[in-house]
């Protein structure tokens, strides 16, 4: 196996906004984008947690605007270049023009891995405005090698400059994600990413072999902060990596310590893998729809596990989110 | 890969000592051990953190003796087997009798993985005895693979029925994972068995490479409780294995509850990846050194980072604990 430059991407500042209600201050962007900034992180996801345009009462309001976050990131760091999630149907072109103009340098345009198609439009505006332009497949376990890679091809024919295939339920194993990303290998040209969650506990497992088959950009977060059980572990993935005889041109100890010195103190509660985020990636479900499902068990006093087992049996994905109240009503009846 | 048929041994009640500073009572071990033989745990390892005969001045008294904490684990289980740790130098044979006249039926003969030699004794007597012995060849990052190959060798001629490859510090990454377990898998006949550590994110990694590759006993523990970074987490590692394709026999969902309802409220605090943790997987130091480390950073006023990294540059191993004092005086003196 070749050692490789690995590019990583931190995605605190926007996964990780998920786990804080969206609720980080510019003030606290500004501090870990510094810290990431510094150590050598390259690029720096931020704002709201479902991307541009979501701080709404259906995926809850963020402390700040997007562009206001952007700009506090942007004013922050030295080299590093600020990215935004788009996900078409959530996020408008005029949010993303607002959050170039704010000093966005990347797009991460994210469909879900049957939808190449739309993303067409984002991808190409973006391109013609001089942005790096990044694109999920969402949900990659949903699809098999083949499929994933035909999907891919259609994002690089629409100018994506970097692919990525995105674990957004932590529902692969190492063996799943190195298949796709070979797969994918082989059929574009242009660099590739992964993004894992951790559900299985094999985030960092995965986005290893997702390197050795070919993913030159790995996503991560401090101290793992994202969505249900979250994300590769930024500072742990670097040192991982290093130790798997790979480069990433971070200062590990500058990174570890950003995560121990600024992100810890602003989390809400450790990133582990409890029951509910266990069960949510052995059933394949969005991480996303880890707080909503709770929360519907609460009120409707059915197990998470019941609701999450039985939306992964109804193959529920992103945008769906009113299943999860119509699956815990009807096992309350069943129940009742 | 074929699918094969994996044997869990949960160490949480072993392992997991050290983390709650041996201090488990004898009702909470017999609450544990209940759950996992329930959810079809086969192996179940009790007693203090570093093995029998360790509750001392210098590793920490119990809360009870490893005798009283295997007759609970026996008394509380229907099919699991009780299994015991014994560290040459610390155990004594008068104390594995005491264990197996309370119930052990399994001893796991622990050394470093230089010295194969120590366990010679040990795995005699035990089989002589009719006890299953499982043999532990610990901070196995320190030899490559094929001068490991030779130390499992001789615990084979000793006796040993499974051979573990043991990463004490949680420093290998998948590669060094499945090459070890391989080269064993090529040099002996018995079966092979992994323990991992969670300090570079990969001990569920670790353990289905190490599985790939031929070992077909795997450890963890529920939430991952255990020194330093912790283990794989065992409801965790049911689940990846089994989306691997893997069987281990055990029901997911009595487990995840175990994890949940039982164990979870006895942690002192959540199994994470803190930078102490993360920098003694990078050093490759044991992680025992964990606390230790931790209050002689406090005393000595000098980051427990430098104290793992200069422990790991002297490469100390297990029963020098005292160098951490010593390095972290001399640390201190420099600095001042």
């Amino acid at each position: 196996m070749n050692a490789v430059r690995v590019n990583l991407v931190d995605t605190s500042l926007r996964d990780g906004m998920s786990s804080v209600s969206h609720q980080f201050t510019t003030e606290q962007v500004a501090a870990v984008a510094r810290g990431l900034d510094k150590a050598g992180v390259g690029t720096i996801e931020v704002a709201h947690g479902i991307g541009l345009g979501a701080s709404s009462i259906q995926y809850g309001f963020a402390a700040a605007t997007d562009a206001e976050y952007v700009r506090a990131a942007v004013d922050a760091v030295r080299s590093a270049d600020i990215a935004v999630l788009y996900v078409p149907g959530i996020a408008t072109l005029g949010e993303l023009d607002q959050a170039r103009d704010a000093g966005a340098g990347t797009v991460r345009v994210a469909v879900h891995c049957t939808e190449a198609d739309c993303a067409e439009q984002p991808i190409a505006w973006a391109r013609d405005r001089g942005m790096r332009v990044m694109s999920f497949l969402m949900m990659s376990h949903k699809l098999g090698p083949a499929e994933l890679a035909e999907q891919a091809r259609k994002l690089e024919s629409y100018g994506a400059q970097v692919i990525y295939v995105v674990d957004s339920a932590g529902a692969l194993v190492p063996r799943g994600a190195s298949d796709r990303v070979a797969a994918l290998r082989e059929a574009v040209g242009v660099d590739l990413g992964f993004h894992a969650h951790n559900n299985l506990g094999v985030g960092i497992g995965n986005a290893l072999a997702a390197v050795d088959s070919g993913a030159h950009y790995i996503d991560g977060s401090l101290r793992g902060l994202g969505a249900s059980a979250g994300n590769a572990q930024t500072e742990v993935l670097a040192a991982a990596l290093e130790r798997a005889g790979h480069e990433t041109g971070v200062d590990l100890f500058a990174l570890a310590d950003t995560a121990e010195r600024t992100m810890a103190p602003l989390m809400k509660e450790p990133q582990i893998i409890d029951e509910t985020a266990l069960i949510l990636g052995y059933a394949g479900v969005y991480s996303t729809f880890f707080h909503p499902a709770k929360r519907a068990a609460r009120k409707y006093g059915v197990p998470a596990r019941e609701i999450l087992l039985e939306l992964g049996r109804r193959g529920v994905i992103g945008g769906q989110e009113d299943m999860i109240i119509e699956v815990a009503s009807e096992l309350a009846k069943t129940a009742g």
